[in-house]
């Protein structure tokens, strides 16, 4: 029986984003994504799963080039949008839209090659004593749904059409990202362009779809989700953790991809003090806000009258360093009371610590002993913005005890003279024992999109050290192992069949090869 | 203050096997390790690990040659221990040794080839705008130290030298092995014989230790321990868990590979009825007491005369099966109660039921209809031992509508006419989405050790469904990602070197081969 209050909808709750600078709401109102909505999206995802995960490197390759088109496309509008919604500068955001459509061309390209799946093949042997050798053949394949997290501090390359989900994409899962909240209109413009590649690409609805939240709960459940297979994010530590957390509890877990926290030391000799530019250290540690994964917020400098003076012509670079808008009011207020814990710490001096004006914040700059930094395991944290702590040490071996007590990070950087290095073997082994990247005589910001580059890092910089979200290696943390034993060519994938039609390089009984078997 | 109860020994515990015949306890007492001795044991291995994480792939290949050569030389005492101490044949046995020493030989091979590092170079570019491009290397290097648990039902090739260990060692990682509680003088034997191989190659003392239990308490304190890096794990699913909720406890969470559960379910078709020998079957059923992770304990048979016949036929090749030993106390008693079960259930018939004489166990048959298997869940779940529940079927669309409701597998097989497959396409995916190894007109016991192999599958056959304990890619377990950044050619790891001078297939700017940079 149909009533004048059945035709009222419920009130719809909505998002907004906020203005970085003044903290108020502005811009369109975007419905979050209901749980009855949520749940047709990733139903939606699984159904084409298995017909995109069957869709040949080509056509993913296609599908991904096209999407980088249509992003490039949308630039301006883009990045105007990320502007308001992130206080990033534009030269940073189109450099930005730049990176995620080059980074969805290298995955387009490694699909397109689609010697990724790591195809193995061993021969039969029939007459093989004391029982016939079988016909295997095996290569990865995809996981089947991806819920990816769009992060605040990268609208574009790790957001919406960012690292995880065209890594994902090109190994042949569908995605369901959920947007950041603090940037909405920059998520729906990307999400439109990703989807008018879809369609015009012909694949099915379902294999791209993105959702609203102002909070935990769409992520959460889309981790829960039973249809869904692994999870990309990029955020803090405490939502990673969390995340983490609830994909163990689940029935079948799944692994989550989580790059959280790294405070990314910088290790100078004294040798090294005299080439490095505290101009280019300045910048590294504020660029973008210094709202950056490798930021290094934690730089050993060597004791002495050297050292005095590079930590002085650093704190005058970043005393020269324009002030900026943070990200979001809680970065904002996680920044003012991470710099405050440093201005007030008995053992911490303040290099440079102006505080914030008219809502924009300066870099700053902090100095403690060595002595003091291993008796306060709260100097270790990460506080996320433009600020480093500077340490100063004396010799090298109590360093490299110090070193030794940090936790993984994505980055190591070394600052020495080359000659200097045959010395400093324990020191660099302490470094490379808890980082996914050593750097030597440059700094850990600018992670380039290659096929080399590893951004990962032992726990907690990842909570999966093993694998990288940036660059060629991300799409194996998509896929899984499948073998086939005594197939018939025409039922086997194409990867695998004998006359390599893909002309793939495969392993074939423990030889690398492009011939067919 | 000395007094005369200081000089008395605590009465150490002690481990002795049992046999499997007779419940008796026999042969040496083994000490348990007490915590101080493991302690000692783990941190020797992680004293050891970045030497010999440091070893060339040359020396890694020498000492898993030469242990292989050493179990050989035992051969003849560790298969007669063995045979006491698992009940299992002198054939099977020899059979393990052999395996063993060839896993040990293949994974010697891979590492002294030594490409499994998947070394990536990217070339720098100085003259790149805005900013130049740094020289990216990156490759695979050891996690550290490796716990190993050793299995019941392999107590060679998954125990103290199976697989698990022989791709850490080969890897680069140190190995601390729990051996199982049910052969001790076999791990014993088998440990000498590494130790040996480790001392004659010159590796230091702590690359491989053996600890032993007769319970969880030194298992879950290895896993636990902050020098262990990752954990391999054959065994059953409660220990399987027990292990993975440990490592995720930790401070910082490591992988556990554990391989744990699977009824590995085998289709035919009423085509493949008549090609099918029930003779061989049976064999897999039973072969080893039935006790082999890829046992196949879940038959789908079409309805209908051709299908009684089949299962007549495979109740008399079954009941034909001499009866054998079963491993322990703990599996002849879940034996017993499974297959009590089975034939207590109210929707069950015993095809071939005769039950254990003399401690001597029979292997069994029984029987059920799909629509009674889909709604009792108790059916679905792994009885480990030599026997099989049929499931007879008939349309394929309810079939695999069952198949889609099972958990993850090792493996799934189908028997089926070749020209079939086409029109069993929805059935085969099911099977797909939920194995690691897809089987057609074969048997999914016997698993090659070899290149194309995966052993491993879907949760819960194993905690990391993307991996494989068996067969080269093994070795990936136990490494993790590490890239350089503008490091000179002699600060490198050789494979990284500009030169190539370990010769390996590289991918250098996305390209594979074996040329120098």
């Amino acid at each position: 029986m149909s009533t004048a209050l059945d035709t009222t909808p419920a009130p719809s709750r909505t998002l907004r984003a906020v203005n970085p600078l003044s903290g108020e709401p502005f811009g369109p109102a975007f419905a979050l994504t209901t749980p009855a909505e949520l749940e047709a999206l990733v139903l939606a995802a699984a159904k084409v799963a298995p017909e995109y995960a069957d869709t040949s490197g080509e056509q993913r390759g296609a599908f991904l080039r096209r999407a980088a088109t249509e992003i490039e496309a949308l630039a301006t509008e883009i990045v105007a949008a990320a502007m308001l919604e992130t206080g990033l500068s534009e030269v940073r955001l189109r450099g930005e839209v730049g990176r995620t459509a080059n980074q969805l061309r290298l995955f387009a390209g490694i699909a397109e090659e689609g010697s990724w799946v790591d195809a193995r093949l061993d021969r039969p042997d029939a007459a093989r004593k004391p029982a016939p050798k079988p016909d295997l053949r095996s290569l990865l394949v995809p996981l089947g749904v991806v819920a990816v997290f769009g992060a605040s501090n990268f609208p574009l390359a790790f957001s919406v059409a960012g690292g995880d989900t065209a890594s994902a994409l090109a190994a042949g899962c569908p995605v369901v990202v959920k947007a950041h909240p603090a940037h909405p209109s920059t998520s729906a413009l990307v999400a439109e362009a990703v989807q008018t590649a879809a369609r015009e690409c012909g694949l099915p609805v379902g294999v791209f779809s993105l959702v609203y939240d102002d909070g935990f709960e769409n992520g959460l459940t889309l981790t829960k989700h039973p249809a869904v297979r692994a999870v990309g994010f990029t955020g803090s530590r405490s939502g990673g953790l969390a995340l983490i957390k609830a994909a163990q509890e689940r029935a079948v877990p799944i692994p989550v991809y989580a790059e959280m926290s790294s405070v990314n030391p910088v290790v100078f000799t004294e040798a090294a003090l005299a080439r490095t530019d505290a101009a280019q250290l300045a910048a590294s540690i504020s660029g973008s806000g210094g709202q950056l994964c490798t930021q290094p917020g934690l730089l050993f400098v060597p004791e002495g009258a050297a050292g005095d003076r590079f930590v002085s012509a650093l704190g005058q670079a970043i005393a020269g360093v324009a002030a900026c808008a943070l990200l979001t009011p809680g970065i904002q207020a996680a920044y003012r009371s991470g710099t405050a814990a440093y201005a007030g710490h008995g053992d911490v001096t303040t290099v440079q610590g102006q505080e914030a004006e008219n809502g924009l914040y300066h870099a700053q700059l902090y100095q403690t002993t060595l002595e003091a930094f291993q008796t306060a395991p709260e100097l270790t944290h990460e506080v996320f913005g433009p600020v480093s702590l500077v340490v100063r040490y004396g010799a090298v071996d109590p360093l490299t005890a110090t070193l030794e007590g940090l936790e993984g990070q994505l980055t190591a950087t070394l600052h020495a003279d080359p000659a200097e290095l045959p010395g400093l073997s324990g020191l660099i082994a302490a470094l490379r024992e808890r980082a996914g990247r050593l750097v030597l005589n440059g700094f850990p910001t600018g992670v380039e999109v290659g096929h080399a580059v590893v951004h990962g890092g032992p726990f907690p910089a990842t909570g999966d050290g093993r694998s990288t979200s940036v660059g060629a290696r991300a799409l194996l943390r998509f896929s899984r192992l499948l073998a086939y034993q005594d197939f018939p060519d025409e039922a086997l994938p194409p990867a695998l069949q004998s006359g390599n039609p893909l002309g793939l390089l495969r392993v074939q009984d423990g030889e690398a090869t492009r011939d067919p078997l």
